[in-house]
């Protein structure tokens, strides 16, 4: 008997995924192209997860990409393009960054993988809790999702409840309790999870009435940062409500910084907003595109945190967090995070003048280091985003349709500047088209 | 109100981790225990999971290393050792090797973490699916645990079932539903499990005909290989007959070769054992030391492992990727899976010929290139293994005394003597104590 199966799998698509019709004249990308098509016959879907070229515009992005340095990268077809996406957010100092590239050659020169870990692990734990209120350790893993998901484990055994609460309909990771579609995750992973609506302390509150005494914990992001739609950044109270809410229920408050980390706070991102969580998760940015992850947690913590059995063989790789410490040196010796603010503003600013200009309404959401552009009346299909999108790449310059952008310490103004011009080029088109 | 506390947090604390109360008189390891006590102020237990000292022996072994190449390994005190763990196994062609790092350098200087792969991702898939038996398809991830949990998730979307069958206590992973220890997850998460013995096909289809129709999956090691334990080979027929029920029970069989990868059968370590599963999982050894696991799959697959969503922001990262298409042909060049057997077989026979020799009854278990060692009535506290293994290292050998080990291809004949030398000494400590 041949494995049983379902009459029919329902491909992953997101809202918004449909590919645009647009005729397969797309010269610039034949090598990409040639590439794809390889990789369809072994890769299911040709390239999956969040690099699917399902989310891009069709013939107008590359699927492949060859070089990367600073904010330039350049695709298989020898196509250049200014970059606004930081391979989804990691590279925050640029690609290929000279001192983080020394750091982690001078610790591969002595050693990486091990048996045991190198002191390198000792002083990035050191560094963490130093830069970090309310912090008093730290452990290391690889994924975004290995923290979120061991944040919840320290929060059950600390509490010896449960549940936790999330915002409804919030990115944590593909782990089956928080996998955005649930294709092959039961729901029975589901079970210990339970919703309240941002911004909405009250439904939080609610929440609280009815099960509190088995809530172990709340997990936020410091600001709404969702694919396919507008960002938010919290209400007024919002975040301190949360946190009030956690001390009288006894629950821990969890902040999953993957995607905004290190490009609003120094100390964790909800700080720019006056809130200390009791557990901290940062991934991407922390090491510049090399893998690595981090759970920093409040003293209260700790022995719940012992007491939890989380492991992989490279989470204390020696390399990636040579590279995470050369990274934090780096954003603090430049005021990074106060770069990537401005550059921000100076995009979103320049965005926002050429739409009008042209005659097209845009929304920019989210900080300004991490922003989000959609157009008004766009959401059925998000068809403008997507034509707009196309039309910057084929002028050079990389803005994802349908995800938020990641500014980096890298880009200049002069940078801004010109792929300002090819957005204006963008508006043009979608003034003509619709 | 403080987070809510359960009244004692049971530390992690496999049987058989109780320290040996010797006398703190180390002063081979004076720089690793000055890190390990500023590690403890800012890391819970200092070292967490499986690098932790918990493992080893008190006193005798290190907390930190400093330095690796091919099989040697420093610590931060200076002290050398012929090293027998490979960093938990991933280390397979020795730490630092030449071709493996001129081919990630290479990768490197063009690109690395990016918005969309880089060309070699797709070199990698028709590399794997070229020389693995009934293979169609692979994808990338960092940890072997993202793999394993992604396999049952593609099993079950394929099959529309939702619980999996795994051999009774196995180590595949610490995700909620293989934890090992299970603090800090709920027991709803191991609700999809059911659990059969090894080498006991009567028990698997014992399960099978109590709840075959919700069976998706049944996950199996090549051979049993749990810490604290001897491993165990496959009995005759034991694999083919899981392959039959998972046939006749449309089911698919997933083997988790994370641990064993890449030191039986370059093709799977069942094909020794002339067994093709539906989806195979590696990590460790994939790319020598760089972070990479791959599920690959069978074609009756494909559609379903398109439609489940698991993705990571380095999953398609490229160096690793490069790193391991150079890991895999060095292997194929060296033929290196048959060097590492005979060097296992070296190993093996020294060992029990020099404990016969001393006095000292050992047991070697596993296939040779990654065997373990136990002593004859130490089940209780493991006293003989961990004295055995202190005194191993003091003479400049790296055995783990509760884990199996795992051979290189830099393992040398000269190297295997010289640390049958450090085992002897070994013995007659064990002789001399017991």
């Amino acid at each position: 008997m041949p494995i049983a199966s379902r009459r029919s799998h329902q491909t992953v698509q997101p809202q918004g995924h449909e590919l645009m019709g647009l005729p397969n004249n797309d010269s610039r990308h034949r090598n990409s192209r040639a590439l794809f098509e390889r990789a369809e016959r072994v890769i299911p879907g040709g390239i999956y997860g969040h690099q699917t070229p399902q989310m891009l515009t069709r013939d107008r992005f590359p699927f492949f990409l060859a070089d990367a340095e600073g904010c330039r990268i350049r695709d298989v077809d020898g196509n250049e393009y200014i970059d606004f996406l930081c391979g989804f957010g990691p590279v925050v100092l640029g690609y290929r960054h000279a001192k983080v590239e020394e750091a982690a050659e001078r610790q591969r020169r002595q050693c990486d993988t091990m048996n045991l870990p190198a002191p390198v692990m000792v002083e990035l734990a050191e560094r963490l809790v130093s830069v970090t209120p309310g912090a008093a350790w730290s452990v290391f893993a690889k994924n975004g999702g290995d923290v979120t998901t061991w944040a919840l484990a320290v929060a059950r055994e600390a509490t010896g409840r449960d549940l936790v609460a999330m915002v409804d309909h919030t990115y944590h990771g593909t782990a089956g309790w928080c996998n955005p579609f649930g294709n092959g995750f039961p729901d029975g992973e589901r079970a210990g999870m339970r919703a309240f609506q941002w911004n909405d302390a009250a439904s939080l509150r609610a929440l609280i009435d009815r099960e509190g005494a088995s809530i172990a914990a709340v997990i936020v992001t410091p600001f709404r940062h969702e694919a396919f739609e507008d960002s938010q950044l919290p209400a007024n109270e919002f975040l301190s409500d949360v946190r009030r809410i956690c001390d009288e229920n006894g629950s821990v408050m969890i902040v999953d910084d993957v995607r905004a980390g290190f490009r609003i706070d120094i100390g964790g991102s909800t700080q720019r907003w006056g809130v200390t969580p009791d557990l901290l998760v940062y991934s991407k940015a922390l090491a510049n595109g090399y893998p690595l992850s981090a759970m920093i947690g409040a003293d209260a913590l700790r022995d719940a945190a012992r007491a939890v059995f989380v492991t992989g063989t490279t989470f204390t790789q020696a390399v990636p967090i040579a590279a995470a410490l050369a990274t934090l040196e780096e954003l603090e010796r430049t005021d990074g995070i106060a770069h990537m603010d401005r550059m921000g503003r100076r995009l979103c600013d320049g965005l926002l003048e050429r739409a009008t200009a042209v005659g097209v309404e845009v929304r920019l959401s989210g900080p300004p280091s991490i922003p989000y552009m959609s157009f008004v009346d766009d959401e059925s299909d998000f068809a403008r985003s997507k034509l707009w999108a196309g039309a910057c790449a084929d002028a050079g310059a990389f803005f994802h349709p349908l995800h938020n952008w990641f500014i980096s310490v890298a880009h200049a103004e002069t940078d801004i500047d010109e792929a300002l011009d090819a957005a204006e080029r963008g508006f043009s088109d979608v003034r003509a088209a619709f």
